[in-house]
């Protein structure tokens, strides 16, 4: 098995946050910060039909990210947890996952709201949010449902 | 800003599906669809308090995509549609994303229901489902209403 591959940035996200202490923690707290997706021009083609859809998966390099590590302390917490049972940008390969609303589309730019990233992020792909693929019920969510219970959110 | 960059495989994902033509379209189509997922050694640790969280969504490899294209027919269609607007596997970087059910965890293997990936897919990120996150209401999927509503699912 190939243990390494390369991918490519096929965009540009901007937002207003230029520095993390600016970001929300996810963009599920700041539903309205509004961004720009700015998809190079050579892959704009694939942006066909997506108008359609009104919200979509963004899968994006962690860019400034701390190095990797497999214990983090996270956002809405104190005490230290393993990184896959976070959302920590201190992943392995450092890509992150935010569902965004579309708001609209100019040519090769798609203006989207609840943005979480920071300014400036090498955008990876867009994928059409799907609920039948991506919603899930009766959901439990360990440490995180007792933190976000606690209010910690903004934490 | 860098173009391009190296990520890692972090572990393998082992699904009863061979070949292409044996794996659903979607983990929504074959929710009982049991895998396990082998996380290497090195990043074990990293999977520390998983264990409270139901739901996961993982990232990884279309490792045998045929050549990515902006334009593609996808499974739940006959007609060509921007590949941001699809799932298809001929993404600019190749990267999947499927949210499965967690039924337990022995050491560095996850045992888990719903996969749709073929076996021995490379593994890239594990993260924790969290609806407050990650679920979405009041969603518009364009072309791929009317294929789900015209019960092509299959097709």
């Amino acid at each position: 098995m190939k243990r390494e591959f390369t991918v490519k940035t096929i965009g540009i996200i901007h937002t207003p946050f230029g520095k993390p202490a600016d970001a929300p923690i996810q963009g599920y707290f700041e539903p309205y910060a509004e961004g720009t997706i700015e998809v190079f021009g050579e892959y704009a083609y694939g942006l066909a039909d997506v108008d359609g859809f009104s919200h979509l998966v963004l899968l994006y390099r962690f860019h400034e990210a701390k190095p990797p590590a497999l214990v983090v302390k996270p956002f809405l917490g104190d005490e230290l947890k393993g990184v896959f049972a976070t959302r920590s940008p201190r992943r392995p390969n450092a890509i992150g996952l935010t569902v965004v609303r579309l708001l609209g589309r100019e040519g090769n730019v798609l203006r989207v709201a609840g943005v979480d990233m920071l300014d400036e992020t090498p955008l990876l792909d867009i994928k059409p949010y799907v609920p039948n693929f991506d919603n899930r019920t009766d959901v439990r969510c360990g440490w995180l449902d007792d933190a976000l219970r606690d209010g910690k959110e903004t934490g």
